[in-house]
């Protein structure tokens, strides 16, 4: 097998949180890079990630490298795609499997940013190391097409929400304004959410109904292996 | 980068075709396979595939395999999943990275059968080499989702089609009988096929009206690098 020893492989992570635009307060798709600090392509950003270890699986090695750079434990990591072209990264041979995650933004604020860690609005990033951007804009395509079809909005929510707050979610992963009254006719007869017995109160605003994805109605979009719980963690 | 020299990596393919079952004569779900004839797992049959040459892409690299052991060049061909559990191979660190193919019965029947190389029928293949029989089940789970929502069905019928071809895909696929009147009602109430000018003449039956799926209502499931013509070949 001497032809597939020149190749190595690496595991890189696109991890969304949303987050308030400086120019308008509107939420929007945020992501975490890492500057890199040696060739190819030193000192442009790129996603976290790094050599997949002898002795890991591929989603122990996202999450290990995650952790390393960016201090995130997301509760919903899942494959995206491997990215092997010959050409994407100039000397060396790498494949790189890449996973994506959600975070909520409390979590999203453990992440410490430094010289060579900061967040990025996703729509506007610059020119990143290797096929990053490529990658990048990929991963937004799968999170506004998944978003239509499963219950991923609850990653960035928690297990209970207000409509509000998931048409908040809607808007900032579609970029677009979503009528009130239209959007909770939709999903209330859509049955994927369900109303529970609980309010959400304090703030600025009057007590809200808080909802819960319709488990009767089972995310099955994810399958066998889409999303899996990493080692030690409940699954979000 | 030693960490990472320690890991091959493998690129395999699901090639999935419909055939009649000699037990009943009703369509099903077949695939080819490729017995070692080295270890480990000497002697198992195991999905087509091969180490990722130096100067190939990965869908290149299925493409080659695929040719070289079923003599199969299919239209349709796009990445499933990479698996890369440290356990999947005794004695070796490989990371697979499998694609999937549907193939037209008449572009499977140029696949030889030979003492090395045979099709099985997919819900009953026997114990596999490495985790081969995980990567299947996880296919025929994909195939069965993805025929709800997607245009895929053509990839076994060709570009045009009457509904009692199509209604037979479902059926095989999805392994239960459908009700003609049923399934043309809904087929034809979503605006996912529309009809054509043509009509399906000779052999037992009348002629029957020929379909095709209505490209103004996009397949976009299969996103910006889901499914992608390969290098000199058009999109089936």
């Amino acid at each position: 097998m001497t032809a597939a020893a020149a190749v190595e492989v690496a595991v890189s992570t696109v991890i969304f949180a949303l987050r308030r635009s400086p120019a308008d307060d509107r939420m929007t798709v945020w992501l975490p890079l890492v500057r890199r600090i040696r060739e190819p392509f030193d000192g442009r950003w790129a996603l976290p990630g790094g050599p997949l270890g002898p002795n890991e699986d591929l989603a122990e090695s996202a999450a290990r490298t995650l952790a390393e750079t960016t201090l995130l434990t997301p509760q919903y990591l899942e494959q995206l795609y491997a990215f092997g072209n010959t050409d994407r990264s100039p000397g060396e041979r790498v494949v790189s499997i890449v996973y994506w995650a959600l975070v909520r933004s409390d979590e999203a604020d453990v992440a410490v940013e430094t010289e060579n860690v900061r967040w990025f609005e996703a729509d506007s990033v610059p020119e990143l190391a290797f096929d990053h951007n490529v990658i990048v804009d990929y991963a937004l395509w799968r999170l506004r097409n998944k978003l239509e079809y499963s219950h991923i909005a609850s990653a960035f929510l928690g297990d209970t929400f207000t409509l509000s707050e998931l048409r908040e979610v809607h808007e900032a992963v579609l970029q677009k304004p979503l009528d009130p009254a239209n959007f909770r006719r939709q999903v209330e007869s859509s049955g994927q959410v369900v109303p529970t017995e609980q309010l959400r109160t304090g703030g600025r605003h009057r007590p809200a109904r808080l909802y819960r994805y319709n488990t009767a109605a089972p995310d099955t979009t994810s399958g066998p292996l889409g999303a899996r719980p990493l080692p030690g963690r409940t699954q979000g």
